[in-house]
């Protein structure tokens, strides 16, 4: 079956400090056209830091987009030419303080293929050891610790909401269980 | 800890199809201000179908965004005042020609928080009966049954990339083993 759109025309709508908005007119499969709406984001990384008590360390922010602070793994964004892995190491230590010994790929992830162009690669940490955090002048956090079988828990309760921490999560879990 | 940031000022960017996209100003729990880039979208629902043999209904569809063909669960946009569950029961409907005679929810999520106002919902629908599809004139995509095992197994092994795919099918895959 033939699925694959080509795109006829391109507009730039929009080029910010973060996103970039464009709006493509494609033709269809049966030759038809429509228009197609895209967002483009730089992508970024999420972590899964665990210590040796299957503690989680989780951080606390205010998310203007929903105007409430949520509960989420470590995460940001990736810089120009940055690597995953490098990214993964930055973002952990200027969040939480914290350097890993051990890193482990969850896999990258697309959030919302429906019209928007960003990845997350999910990384699992263990091996911790304690910095201090230095973060970005206008990011404001809360680090906590939370049992790894109680974030289960809240999953399966419907309390964790951010789709990164939900996959990250529960992918940690079942990788750390099939390892014992 | 003050976490919380208030708006300033606020300047919409561009009303499209489906995104808004807006730009704004905001006061800092310090006292500093910064920017904040806000997409809007209207939402959506996505089901996890799963038969009496633990087989699962998947969609494969070309995602421009990404320019690929993406393995995903089926899924759609809310329509405008539209009611999750209705919106849930209309695109399992269309896409793949289903219909449920169970529906349970298993939550709704931010997919993307630092910038984007999008939740998803995601059912799993069981008792299936099968009609015929209907899609929408600009939409393409061939339905597959796959395992449900084999599904965890693709996660597992960084196969399957699509987050709500891989929230659904892993929160579905322990509510199920938590039953039996």
């Amino acid at each position: 079956m033939k699925l694959r759109e080509t795109t006829i025309a391109t507009e730039k709508i929009y080029e910010g400090q973060i996103i970039t908005v464009r709006k493509d007119t494609v033709a269809l499969p049966n030759g038809g056209k429509s228009l197609r709406e895209i967002v483009e984001h730089p992508g970024g990384v999420a972590v899964v830091a665990i210590d040796e008590n299957e503690m989680v360390y989780m951080v606390r922010q205010y998310r203007h987009a929903f105007g409430d602070v949520v509960m989420e793994i470590p995460a940001g964004k990736l810089d120009d030419g940055e690597e995953p892995n490098d990214c993964c190491v930055r973002e952990l230590a200027e969040e939480t303080g914290l350097s890993a010994g051990r890193y482990d790929y969850l896999g990258k992830f697309m959030l919302s293929p429906g019209f928007c162009k960003e990845w997350i690669h999910i990384y699992l940490a263990r091996d911790l050891s304690i910095g201090k955090a230095h973060l970005d002048p206008d990011e404001f956090l809360e680090v906590i610790k939370v049992p790894l079988s109680q974030l289960v828990a809240m999953i399966m309760d419907n309390k964790l909401q951010d789709a990164k921490t939900v996959m990250g999560i529960l992918k940690a879990w079942v990788m750390i269980r099939e390892e014992k």
